[in-house]
This record gives structure tokens, C-alpha cells and sequence, in this order.
């Protein structure tokens, strides 16, 4: 038996849930899971996570995603499928601050995590020893001022082709308009605020600046607009006057191990749909 | 057009969501929002919560659940329609401490709790004043060692055959085992510690006495075994060695009205459903 | 004997608690809290907090004050004290939504919030009823595009004089430069979003557009940047993409309540050093 | 410079704050912090940390610590010095979860976590690798019914006059009276569940059964009451009905691992005072 998960956005109308899941029951498959949302039942956009088993040997793949866009087309759908028996494959990037990528690499080794992870990349050499222990390919690309272009160029010969999808496990440098629709894949990054507060350089000093009572930190998709792509998960916690700048940023390192983890976790099991610069998350 | 959630359980197998959906789409009902959850897809309980809405005129109410039971029989299923013309009538009992009280009647006043309250009862006079200015009647049944039975009685004879559930709004007396078989609906109890920790009487004394960093409140629903029923919310707080039980009992108190009246919403929106001292509280 | 509380800041050296505790101690006073903080025990700023009982008729007030400015010069520092017989004067000044006066409200009935009310103003009619069942005399003051200053020259003539400090329970006008600077005291309000995120008008409305994953509610003293004043309290909760704006508004109440109760408390308790735009609570 | 921590409870009574913080005037030394706890300033008990710098040229330890004896009796108080040059050496077990294990280490290797671990015990081979790569020693120490006296002597021998404390980093072996008398020093444990909720063996699946909306992890001192001893750090998560025992497990790795942090980071730093199963953790 193999084991699929459907996602699909339509606009909302009667006997969606109906169709899809008779769809379903037609060729002898088994629903595991089925969330819907609906932004509103009358006139709105319908939303929907099917997560079911087949037989491929009754059903082949093809057959199914065939007749199921037959389907799609008459909700005026946009969908996807995806087998658990593709493991995604996902590249990492890094800076200097290595907690996310420890805590990436623990979920990886301890399979709660179920990608594959070809390389991670990074513009500092101090990761090398990390990754190097975990068998996975290290490599270090610098990006300096000058050299931009030329680092974005290698990390698109590296990641094209051999990710599914790129994680920035507090990846310092921003990736440029053209880097983004070379790749024109989902890209993750963690941000270390509780956006939209303090985008940018420095959020704890910002956060710290303000004065701010609680601090916050959010895993989000990458888009052009810096900081500024679809929020997945965030996470916060209560701080004081006494946690300076330094004692924030110690504090949220916790943060974002939790909003990337949850992030990585949701993406890789297909319960985000992406829609008008928001996400819709299931449980 | 007519609003109905049908709650429904039964064992889970191929093809539930689909008949279930199908039965509204032939009806030309209109899914408003469908969850649903299964223990095991491969032999464990499915439970669904469904919203949606239908033309009285065409398919009359009692035609409706005519056929809906001949489907949930195929399916060996536990259901119950609700219909959002029928208000839930919901009676309160009160003993001193009227925070959770005031909170309840906030939220009627405001119409963000859809029900009537046709009764606040209280074992003592206190409330009298804040339940007047609502225009709700107020009955001061006293319940002491000797009069607990006839205590209890005047409690059935007021809220049989006029309330559909009961909410112990921090009503300090144990219901007992007769009563609650006479009565024979739900009652929804706020317990003012994180259970199962500190059942009984004092629980923030016995917080306090544990020494714990983090207090609770627990809305649940009330069974024969003291403390011990179906859990449907949970909200819980830090707290610290400066907080005395005296600090414990006050900082608690916006626990318990956010607990109570969240597990409040939940029952009356039908999103709750009970199996084996547990519940399901879908979204 | 009577109890007082000494809040003070000045830059921070060698023996200033020694000589603070000290000065307590030779006028025979009882400390019953002692909270000091220093943004740098090398050259950065001081604040203590003192909490202590002494005898009025060993040392009247007016001695004590005398010395303990004298103390105080040679500290270089800014200080202030309050007598816990002396109970704390609170204007509040409230618009439509009303769940916060509501609370505001029943902590000052309970009991709970040391304060008494001379008044409360509204610029709608609608509070009238729930301030008239407390006795407290409620001032409906309209406040138009075209009758702003009058609206604020009313306000001045109630609350200079009869009031210690404001506070703003959901009262959506702006106040200006002129009016803060004529009343010259405490002015305490609650934005319902988790500040510097969303200021100013629907905040509710922006997190929704946002598409964010918790929101909050921020309590803070008002200065002339509106929604950027000294942050007091902020109070947080996950949110979904289920929760449309109107979700997020009714789940931000209880933020809002809660963060505003804690404010008030911690401001009534002179609990709070105002310092550069940020706030010292001690607990 | 030196940098010192005194950690000092006696019976509450006038003065005491003057006299210790003139104590540190007098030896010319500076005030980090000074944080203060009494149960009740009429006849409760008090509780201080302070958090001096001072020069040993000037003033010899011996002689500081001689002096400040004198005064401590005088206050009829319990009291312990801890020099920051002097780092804690913290052993660790722990048995075949790893999470927690992996935490320790990370934060030991950058530094944020001030001690040496002279090595690493489990009763389980399984740690090896990830022990191996961080060059401390680890040692398989197998504890089955008939070994475990065996067991803890080997424990003993590698443990006493090496360790200041000892760390259970989900060591699923209770230890034993008799141990922890021969050890007689602080063990913290991590407990997976909001203590005193779900005691003992598998915690996640009691939380399941009882079908709790919120899980929790517990630092604490281990005492011979079986996950009695006072607690340190609770942590908490709200979850649901579709978390099983599976799920809340890997949720709850998140909060075991904060939850331990943040007791050794406030162990390490001498933020704690015990008192009658219950600490003061100063922030």
C-alpha cells in the first residue's frame, strides 16, 4: 500500500468534500486524514489535506493523478500530490549561530525529521565540524560584498535539481529576487522576532531597544519582501527588563529550534498550503 | 435556510467521510465546516463533527434525521443533530467566589455565549445582587451537612425539564452520584488547579505546598469520580517562590474564567465529543 | 504603623544598597520587599524598589522625606515615595467595547485593585448602565472631528485635581500632545496587538491580513507617539488560520483584560520605574 | 577581581539587608545583584543572594568567608560562597533518550553552560557516539535487576570527589536511598510530565489515558521520594485530541530539553536556595 497526501484550493462550493472523498472511496483507498477550511462557505476558498492509502498495484500513480485532475478541473482546482515514499530532499544553509542546524541535524539522525539532506552550505567554515560528524557533504561558500552574485551561482549549481526544498537555518544573507526565481522552489527561514516586529538586522537589539515584554520567533517562507513571506509557525516567550540584548538572544535560541522544527516538520508533511501571502497549517 | 452540526462516532473504515458528505450534498445541504479524527484508520473509532446548512422547507427536520439514521445504523454510529434555532438553555450554580459568575454573564450579556439562562443558584445569598441586574432569577439554596439531599432535590426540581446542561461556575458542593443519574445531562465544572494534579478542596494551597512553577484551571466535564471526568480545556501560567497561595488563588482566577469559558463555547457550539472519559474538541 | 514605598534611580556605584537599607534600618523600619536592578553594576544606572513599614509618630512622614532626600542628593538620584494609606486616584475613560471596564470594574469591587474611581468617561453613551449599577458617576463627553479639543478641555476639568493617573480601557480616541502634557501624570492604555507589531487603528484586522500565528495585547504608558510609550505588560495566544478577524478580536478580550488587570495592579503597587521609554516592573 | 555568590536563609527580622550589603560596602567589594525572598516579614524566613566582586589581593577568601561567618551567626543563618573561578563539575547520565543528553552537551560546548562534566554514564551503550565526539569520557554502566547495587557503586566511585552535582538527562534508573545519601550531593532531574501529574514510569502515555490538554516537564532535585523532591522548572504545551502517547512524547522532547536548561543554567549560576521541598529560584 502507498501512502499520499492531497493538497487542494478551489473556489468554495457545494459538494466539494462530497466529490473528492467519493473520489477516494472509488479506487479503493482508505483516508487516514482529512481537514478542510474554508475562508467562507458562501462564495469563499475552500481548502483541503487528504491523506489517504491505495493499492498502486490496482491504481497506478499515474492513473490516479490523471483521473484526479479530471475532478480538479471541474472544482477549478489548483492541487498537489505527494507519495511518502518520496522522501524530500532538503538543503541547508547556515551562517555563523549553528543551534538550528544542531537541533535540524538531531531530527535528521533521530528520523522524527524524514528528509534526506544532501548538502548543508555555509559563507563561515565553523560548521564544518558539525556536519562533518552527521556524513553529510559541507560546503563553504563565502559571500562578501563583491562575491554575492558569484555565491548565489554556486548555490544554485549545488541545490537546483537536488533539493525539494531549501531551509535557512539562520542563514544571514539575503537572497536576491533572482536567486528566489532561479531556484523557484519553497525556501524556509527562520527569523529571529516575532514578525512583523523588528525585521531585519539585530532583532533582539530592536526587541531589547523597545523594551518589549515577550519575544518571539517565526518560521516563514521566503519571498522578496524581507521577512515580509507567509508566517508558519511562531513561538514565544515572556522576558523582563533584566534580560538585556545578550539574554534575549540566549533565550530565543530555544525560539527558533521550536518555530523551525514545527515548520520543517509541517512542510515535509505536506499540511501547509500556501495561499495570498498566508498559510493554512493543519493540525 | 436552517443551521445543523451533526455529531457522530463510530468504528472507523473505508468510505465514512464520503457517505456522510454525500448524504448532505443529496439533500442540497451546504458544508459550512466538516472535521474530522480517528484514533486508527486501520480499526479505531472515527468521530466528525459536521456544519452545514439545509432548506427546512425542502427537507423537513424530521425527514432529515429519518434518513440520516438509516445511514449512521449501516455505519454502527453514536450521533446527535443540533440546530442552531434551539438555544441551549444552560442553569448555573454559584457558591462564593463570582468571578467565574460575573464572566458567564458578561458573555450572555454580550450574545458571545449563545444561550438562555433561565437560573443562577448559589448556597449562598452573595450573588443575589449581580445576578439581579442581569434579570436573570437568582434561588439561594442552602446546602449544609443536613440538608444536602433536599439541597439536591430543589437543584433537580428547578433545572429538570428547563436547562440542557448545568455549569458549576466554582459551586464549591460535590454533586452527588444520585443526582447527577437524575439529572442526566452534561455538567461542565471548573476546577481550579491543572488536573490531575490537586484534586479536591484548596487546590492552590496544595500548588503552593508542592511548590509548583506553573498553576492551571481545568474545565471538565463532571462525573461520579470527584474531579475526575472528560478534561475539554486546560490553561495554565508560571508562577514563582514569591507567589503565596493567597498570590496563587488570585493570579488563578483569570485561568479559570478563560478555561470555563472557552470549554462554554465549545459545548454550546456542539464542537465537542465525549468517548471514554476523554474528549474530542475539534477547532 | 504605616507602610510606604520608595522608588529610586540614579547611576550606579559602590554601597547604594548598604546605604538605602541602612537609612531604613536607623529610622527603625521593617523592609518587607527589597528589589534593586542595575542595567550595568559598572557605570550603568541603579533602580531599587523598597517596600517597608515604619512608625509615623517615631518619625513623622514629612522627617522621613527630608532625610531621605538628603540621602538621596548625595546618590544624585531621582526618587519617589507612596504611603500605602494614601489609595490611588484612577480617571477611566472608555468607548464602545466594553469587556475591559468591565473588568476594570470588578477588580475595583472585589476589592482586588486598590483604587478608588472618581469617574468614568466615555465619548458613547452605551457604558452608562454598567457604571451606574457600581455608583460610580459616569460622564458621557462626545468627541467629534470638530469637537476634539472641547471633548479634551472636559476631560482636563474632571480628571486635573480628582484623579493620580488614567487609564484608557479601550478608549479609541487619540489623545493629544496638549491634553498629555496639560495633565502631566500617568496615562495607562491598552492596544490590542502585541506592539511594535500593528499600531494604531484595527490591529485585529492587520494581524488578520498578516496572516500571524499568535497575537497579543500590549499595556503601555502613553506618550506623544502614539502606541509607543513605555511597554508595561504584554500577553500573548496562538492563533490559527481559522480565526478570521472577527475570531481574533473576541480571543484578543481576554488578552487584553489580562494585560491591562496586570498593568493596573503593578502600577497601583508602584511597582514600575519609567526609565528612557522602557519600563523596570519588579515583581 | 573576584567574582563571588553568597546564598544565605535565616529568620526574618529588621536589618538584615543593611548588614549584609554594608558587610560587602566595608570589604570594598561591589554589588552585581542582590535579589531578596521572605516568606513573611513578621517572623517568616528570609532569603538572599548577592552577587559581589571584590579584590582577594585586598581581601583573602578565607578571611572574607571567616568574617562573613561571624556576621551570619549573628543572623542565625544557613549560608554557602561560591566563587565564579571556581567551575562546577557536573556529571551526567543518562539512559537510552538522548534529547536531553544532546541539549547538555550543546550547551556545554559553547560555552553558555559554565562547567566541566568529567564524564558521561549510561546504562545503555547507545550514547557512545555522540559522547565520543565531544571528548568526554563515557562509560557503560549497565543496571539490570541483579546489578543495580553494583551498578550504583561504580556509579560512587566514578562520581564522588569529582562531581559537585550530578545531572539525570533521562537516566530511567531510580536511584537509591543508600546512593543518594553515600553521593550526598544536588541531583537534578528532568521529569516528562507537569509534576505532580504522572509520577513515575511513562508519563506520556498517563497524560494520554487521562486525556490532559496541556503536557509539561519538570526539572527538580532529586530526593528518595520517587519524583517528589522540590521543583525547579516547569515547562508547558498545550495539545489535543490528536496528540497520542507517540505524539506527546515528541512534543514533550521540547520542553524536557528547556526545562533542564534553564534548571542548570539557574544551578550553575547559584540562583537556587532549597528550602522544605521547595526552591527559590531567583531570576
Amino acid at each position: 500500500m502507498e501512502n499520499a497526501v492531497i493538497l487542494i484550493q478551489c473556489p468554495d462550493h457545494k459538494g466539494i468534500i462530497a466529490k473528492i472523498s467519493d473520489f477516494v472511496f472509488r479506487y479503493d483507498g482508505n483516508i487516514i486524514q482529512s481537514d478542510q477550511y474554508s475562508t467562507d462557505p458562501a462564495g469563499g476558498r475552500f481548502f483541503m489535506r487528504l491523506d489517504f492509502t491505495f493499492d498502486p498495484v490496482k491504481v497506478p500513480q499515474s492513473h490516479l493523478e490523471k483521473e484526479f485532475d479530471i475532478l480538479a478541473r471541474t472544482l477549478d482546482a489548483v492541487w498537489e500530490i505527494h507519495y511518502a515514499s518520496a522522501v524530500m530532499r532538503m538543503g541547508v544553509l547556515v551562517s555563523k549561530a549553528d543551534h538550528c542546524l544542531a537541533e535540524v541535524l538531531y531530527l535528521y539522525r533521530t528520523g522524527e525529521l524524514k528528509v534526506s539532506i544532501p548538502f548543508v552550505i555555509s559563507n563561515h567554515p565553523d560548521a564544518a565540524g558539525m556536519v562533518g560528524q552527521s556524513g553529510i557533504p559541507f560546503y563553504h561558500i563565502e559571500s562578501t560584498r563583491g562575491s554575492k552574485e558569484e555565491c548565489e551561482r554556486r548555490i544554485l549549481e549545488t541545490a537546483c535539481g537536488t533539493t525539494d526544498f531549501l531551509v535557512l537555518a539562520r542563514y544571514m544573507q539575503v537572497l536576491s529576487a533572482p536567486f528566489l526565481q532561479s531556484y523557484g522552489r519553497d525556501i524556509i527561514n527562520i527569523h529571529h522576532s516575532f514578525l512583523p516586529s523588528f525585521k531585519g538586522a539585530d532583532p533582539y537589539q530592536q526587541a531589547y531597544e523597545r523594551g518589549v515584554k515577550v519575544i518571539g520567533a517565526t518560521a516563514h517562507y521566503v519571498t522578496e519582501e524581507l521577512d515580509g513571506g507567509p508566517i508558519i509557525e511562531q513561538v514565544v516567550e515572556p522576558v523582563s527588563h533584566r534580560d538585556n540584548a545578550a539574554a534575549l538572544k540566549r533565550k530565543g535560541k530555544s525560539l527558533e529550534k521550536i518555530a523551525l522544527s514545527r515548520a520543517l516538520l509541517a512542510h515535509v508533511e505536506h499540511r501547509i498550503i500556501r495561499y495570498r501571502n498566508k498559510t493554512i497549517v493543519f493540525a
